[in-house]
């Protein structure tokens, strides 16, 4: 099936999701948070096919999420690791979790909570505010302008 | 391609992947915040094909992103509308769009930005919070507990 690439539409939705959007990208990136680096570690958690998994990893360390390097000096095997880039994902997998234990569970509860590991409570929802610091409930409240030079 | 499906996975987060990773599914949902919602216009601007798009409509409508009604009373052709559960992707698409915004332009400024149509400024960067105030940063933050029922 032919699908276009999407990362050169001037859309940041559109490049978020030809990068991240791909079946299986975000649970790699997931699995990474929870301590995975090796490829075998991914494949066995994830289930999917060493080809589909080299393709996501290739995708995912080109476009900056992950780095592939050495497990140590001079050692052939290598980990992947998440960049900067990448653990700036932090929000958004809080956020698609908070998403998927609201409606994905119904009637049942979530099978789990997230909670501060310092404070030791659970975690709020997460907001969307102004930089004023005024809630906004649904996209009706979102302008979006262009950016000025160019 | 034979793809697993991950819906049956007790962890919510591939419950999400399952629903709304698909590859385009984020983009039709980002569409249908911007007011989209009849067939042809979500054809017309993601560029898809018209199978893969009734494909992605479907998957969301039976899981329950959209709603698939007629346009009118007694009306044959239909169109597909944000649900409350569809809805409530407003923060995902934030925070994925913010993600977007600093990430994947640099060195250039993003191409917009998205203020809050009530009070003019900028949106904040979303934050995850502790249900008590404090702000996370990083998952190494964040404990997983089981739900105790069951």
């Amino acid at each position: 099936m032919q699908r276009k690439s999407l990362a050169d539409q001037y859309c940041p939705m559109a490049r978020v999701v030809d990068l991240i959007g791909e079946w299986g990208s975000l649970l790699i990136v997931r699995e990474a948070f929870f301590g995975v680096t090796r490829f075998d570690d991914f494949q066995e958690r994830l289930e999917i096919s060493r080809h589909l998994l080299t393709q996501r990893l290739k995708k995912l360390v080109s476009g900056g999420v992950l780095a592939k390097q050495p497990i140590a000096e001079g050692a052939k095997r290598h980990e992947y690791v998440l960049t900067p880039m990448g653990e700036d994902l932090f929000t958004t997998i809080v956020v698609l979790r908070q998403w998927g234990d609201k409606w994905l569970f119904k009637p049942s509860p979530p099978p789990a909570r997230m909670f501060d590991a310092f404070d030791g409570s659970v975690l709020a929802p997460v907001e969307v505010r102004s930089s004023r610091g005024r809630r906004l409930s649904s996209w009706a409240e979102v302008r979006i302008k262009p950016t000025r030079q160019r």
